[in-house]
């Protein structure tokens, strides 16, 4: 099979290294990458030894002459990894057949390696390990901080003061804030008595963690699912997301579709009279990037098989009053869903 | 004229608004903006008065329907902006003429407003009190950290503790990583008298700041231009590029070519032998996006205007030793170009 990458994860998924300028081409069973010479060192030192490095300002020619030289007749892209521009770039005046696979580098990354499984799970151990150290930080030390504060000491916990980079900008949001399943931080301060949501991740050698805790702010703040809030609304609700939550882990079963993980959660939610304020899928895949597949949402086909890792995170939002969302990140081993990182 | 966008700060500037799914269409002088139900509520309060908001999931067909019941003929996009994934369901049946227009939008946006200077200014202003307080916190109190918290403290320092975003991702680099431009961070530890080269910036209200400065670590550390350095080979080429910075933005006018400007800076690095290691271009274009035009390089044509503002920043990289790069971001004003946030 011939194809060609341009996404960073991608390229990364098959060289073992990527940067932000390359493109990788895979002509049968030979693999080049193509870069400029800004990373042609750290190329050398980090691509796997089957791959064949080539330098060059054009990477698109490049492309081009290994495609011509080799007498290539027929190639493979994912139309979303190329802009319009690099694509017409590339095909003017080639005389190849172009064939249009989205996804293709998503695809073949759905189930994962041992090893992959092993640095997801280690990226999930560090992102719990900075949850317990940034919510033992936040009483009392945080009351009267507003929420741009509480995300920058969330991305210094997450990041292990710089060590790891971020699966995406975390998500920490006070009371109605919370109820936006998207939140952006707000001059909103955090007091006692409040609910806080806190979503975030990091990269551990490229793999994402990907975990939401929503805690009640006080004397005995944690990040464990057992949560007391004086409010009987907000425990009603928080009782609700984390049986949903806890139910569509435990009844994860490989051989399902995706879809019938999304019901069991989707299902209690619904049975409490909150399925109008569940508005996102259940989950999504995880891996190099932050989301991949498989999709658990209600239209999801998918047959969930052993290897695949992805989250569990329902949630209720009641617009201007709160929201909650209790997430863990699975891989599906044995025919049964275990949280990584524990 | 008729055009789309889609890219976040190209929107962003034809409407005061944007987020990471929408689409922008000007048919005539009529301008649409086009999201999904998640950013409703934030379009219709942020956009400007004249600016029509359309709410759908599928902000493709929406484009489609607004151009066949409009009766448009002709239509520009820039493919830089558009994925061929995009591009292939917009032009799927569609009969409108596609003129390909390659960076449309940042064109448009060479010369700033008074609005948009006086947001530049205030971001650099900002940029320059992160770095001076960065500054005064390294000595001693930082020896010993590697480059990874490094760059974790110019981020708090820079964000002001997570209430402004980043330009980009700092750069802090020790010694010989500073002899990559592009430097990732190290396990390499400050020690007394290293260098230490800091790239770094901040959006305020989105526009960006940008600015580098190579200091003497000792016990008088500061973002001065003036820096003492024991080692003679570091300061001499500190002050070949110190003197390569200050005459480019001395002897900048408009109506130079930004060529010109270029020559200036690289003349001077040329007299003294270190020509081959100033191995980038003098400047590039500051606003909305961290790199825009004009482009200062040797082979940029772009005629240099009032209103025009950009980087001038000169670089001697000596591999395994160390690199110097001196940066400011300048406006060109009544002719001259003026240092932003002093």
């Amino acid at each position: 099979m011939n194809y060609l990458l341009k996404d960073e994860n991608s390229i990364y998924y098959e060289c073992g290294y990527s940067c932000d300028n390359a493109i990788f081409v895979q002509l049968g069973s030979e693999s080049f990458f193509i870069t400029d010479g800004r990373y042609e060192l750290d190329a050398r030192l980090g691509c796997r030894d089957n791959v064949e490095i080539i330098v060059d300002r054009d990477l698109i020619s490049v492309v081009k002459k290994l495609l011509i030289s080799n007498n290539i007749k027929k190639i493979i892209i994912d139309p979303q990894e190329f802009s319009l521009f690099d694509f017409n770039e590339l095909s003017h005046g080639l005389k190849v057949d172009i064939t249009f696979h989205k996804s293709f580098s998503q695809k073949k990354r759905i189930i994962k390696t041992a090893k992959e499984i092993e640095l997801l799970n280690q990226a999930a151990s560090l992102g719990r390990e900075a949850f317990d150290k940034f919510s033992l930080n936040i009483y009392p030390d945080m009351l009267g901080l507003d929420e741009f504060r509480l995300t920058h000491f969330a991305k210094e916990h997450l990041s292990f003061q710089g060590r790891y980079e971020l699966s995406f900008s975390p998500i920490v949001a006070i009371n109605s804030n919370a109820a936006k399943p998207h939140a952006n931080p707000t001059e909103t301060q955090l007091n006692n008595n409040d609910l806080l949501l806190i979503d975030a991740g990091l990269k551990f050698e490229r793999y994402c963690s990907d975990r939401t805790r929503t805690i009640n702010i006080g004397s005995n703040i944690n990040c464990s699912l057992l949560q007391h809030f004086d409010n009987l609304e907000k425990q009603k609700v928080y009782d609700i997301v984390l049986k949903a939550h806890e139910s569509a882990i435990k009844e994860a079963k490989s051989g399902m579709k995706a879809s019938e993980i999304d019901k069991v959660a989707r299902d209690i939610i619904n049975d409490h009279g909150f399925g109008d304020y569940f508005v996102h899928s259940t989950g999504h895949g995880v891996g190099l990037d932050i989301h991949e597949f498989p999709v658990i949402s209600s239209k999801s086909e998918t047959v969930i098989e052993d290897g695949m890792v992805f989250t569990i995170e329902p949630g209720i939002y009641l617009p201007n009053e709160f929201g909650v969302r209790i997430e863990d990140t699975v891989v599906m081993k044995n025919g049964k869903a275990e949280i990584l990182g524990v």
